[in-house]
């Protein structure tokens, strides 16, 4: 029974039909509502979970006195509609919104809290709220923050991230800086009386250019960093020698370096200019050693993960956590985006084969 | 008699008291309506001078058949204000908005007209609109184009643009050019799938911080050229590789360098990437040979001027110019603008002994 105005969500329909249920609910980060609504009302009429909400997430745990405790989870959010909406399924895809990224792994999820009543380990599924927008909105963070309890008492995480329904072991830190390249203003007739901060900067660019990011093996996987420009800035007039020039770095950085190290290693390519850090957020190491169970149950040859995901949040919570999930990751935020019914089949049959 | 609602200027009040008296009347370009009715006028009260109307350009001739004509130009319009109206003087200053660019100048020509009625010279007073704005609103372009006959007839021109009551001969030409660096987009986190647009652009920057501008003597006056960037803009998002990078240049160059020689200098120093020119008009030479009586007769030590002015527009009409005029061009437009009164002065007496 469901209660008026609460869209009704079968959890026991095919994986396919699910996704695009969770699909066409519309879901845009901090419009969660409706969704929540729906997969709260659904989890809670299944007599094996207990179900908490925290804002528009929802997290439900069977308690069956395993001795482990696994944790699933996936994101209830998406990016703003590209005219993908409806869901539709066509040439082996269920393609629209959010589809790979990452309703299609919320699916697998839901499919599996609601058909695996007695699982092997103690399981806690967690779907949460505003995953695509600033990290101080992020649901998982919050319930981090006001029900740690919730969250701490897992041994392992399995982030429902699209991975190619793969294992994508950690993810790389990030630091963003900016670096500020001062000079003097002049009108451009007499440009020698001041000095051009844009023509200053070209020493940062080009030393951008000559860097080669490190390869760093943790664990035996490869984290390939990145130092990138994400912008320059620089002008005040069509006559006037610009002041100021501010190229805006991005680094991607190995989950074996602390963001203290990655500061100090911006810093120290770049002595001799103010260097803004603006945001550095840890990586996740892949844990290896603590998953590697896991890892071995689904078959899977684990790759590092070069983006950065909430296996960081749970890291830091301590609870070692790796990204396995339907969908192709490049295709997160496309309007294309889909996600193959093979992915959703096979992520569906490795993870119940390890909770039964 | 003034018609109703046209403020009165006394054009035989001394040149502080006419200065001021333009100064609280407000110009801003596009608004000169006030401006030019009260110089038209004060003009037309004036029996030896034969009046025209021109938009809100006001050309004002004498017609004694001497065998010379000459032309002196001010332009009426006036940045916007910036908290610095009325006018007031101080510390033997008049400060106001325009004082400096070019009331000041204004003020001399207006009392020439009024008090010199019968010039060794025949002269064309020039009195225009919206100088401070997109060139294809320039009231001496309009004139020029509705109206040559009224210019055209001149052997040489006089604008008295702030040249500190000194004579800057000809000026030097500009071009603006957007350097296009291109690369291909990528995610941050893959950043070697892409090439970085940002990166590529330094050399671009270090190429401008390299040049040294070239130094180009003519009719005995040096031209100090320039290049400099005065826009640098990339970025897509913080996650993103740019694809593009586009370095905006100005480049200052002297008169003895034609528009189509000057933007085969900028190829010539990019010849990699593509150079959008956006802008190019050409400098005035300063043809000393055409103005040399007046520069004597003036007792002044030409300058090269080194920033754009309409004497170009003169050029290209066949009529050589000088600027000379009141007031310390690097106050134009700054909101302590003021004009020397020893300037004022100075101006008026070496016109009215080169007239008289």
């Amino acid at each position: 029974m469901t209660a008026p105005g609460i869209p009704a969500l079968d959890l026991t329909a095919d994986v396919v039909t699910l996704t695009r249920a969770l699909v066409d609910l519309p879901s845009e980060s901090g419009r969660e509502d409706v969704i929540a609504d729906a997969v709260d009302t659904a989890l809670r009429g299944l007599p094996h979970l207990s179900v908490a909400r925290v804002g528009n997430s929802v997290v439900a745990r069977t308690g069956l006195g395993r001795a482990e405790r696994a944790l699933i989870a996936g994101h209830l959010d998406t990016v703003p509609a590209a005219g993908n909406l409806p869901s539709r399924l066509a040439d082996g895809r269920v393609h629209g919104l959010g589809a790979c990224d990452m309703k299609g792994g919320v699916a697998v999820a839901l499919r599996l809290a609601a058909t695996v009543p007695a699982p092997v380990r103690d399981l806690t599924y967690v779907f949460y709220e505003c995953e695509e927008v600033e990290g101080d909105r992020n649901g998982l963070a919050r319930i981090g923050a006001e029900r740690p309890d919730l969250l701490a008492d897992a041994g392992l995480a399995v982030l429902m991230e699209p991975s190619d329904a793969g294992v994508e072991a950690g993810c790389q830190g990030i630091l963003t800086a900016d670096i500020v390249v001062e000079g003097t203003r002049a009108h451009t007739a007499r440009a020698w009386q001041g000095v051009n901060a844009a023509h200053k900067a070209g020493e940062v660019l080009r030393r951008l250019d000559a860097h080669r990011a490190e390869r760093v093996v943790v664990d035996g996987l490869e984290y390939r960093e990145g130092l990138s420009a994400v912008a320059v800035r620089a002008g005040v007039a069509g006559n006037v020698v610009p002041d100021a020039c501010v190229v805006t770095v991005n680094c991607r950085f190995a989950p074996s370096r602390s963001p203290e190290e990655a500061e100090a290693y911006v810093r120290a390519l770049f002595p001799e200019y103010e260097v803004r850090v603006t945001e550095v957020v840890a990586g996740a190491p892949p844990h290896l050693d603590r998953v590697g169970g896991l890892v071995a149950a689904l078959g899977a040859e684990p790759r590092p993960k070069l983006g950065w995901t909430d296996v960081a949040r749970f890291a830091a919570l301590g609870v070692p956590a790796l990204n396995y999930g339907p969908g192709d990751p490049s295709l997160a935020h496309t309007a294309g985006e889909y996600v193959p019914v093979a992915h959703l089949e096979r992520c569906e049959a490795g993870l119940r084969a390890w909770l039964s």
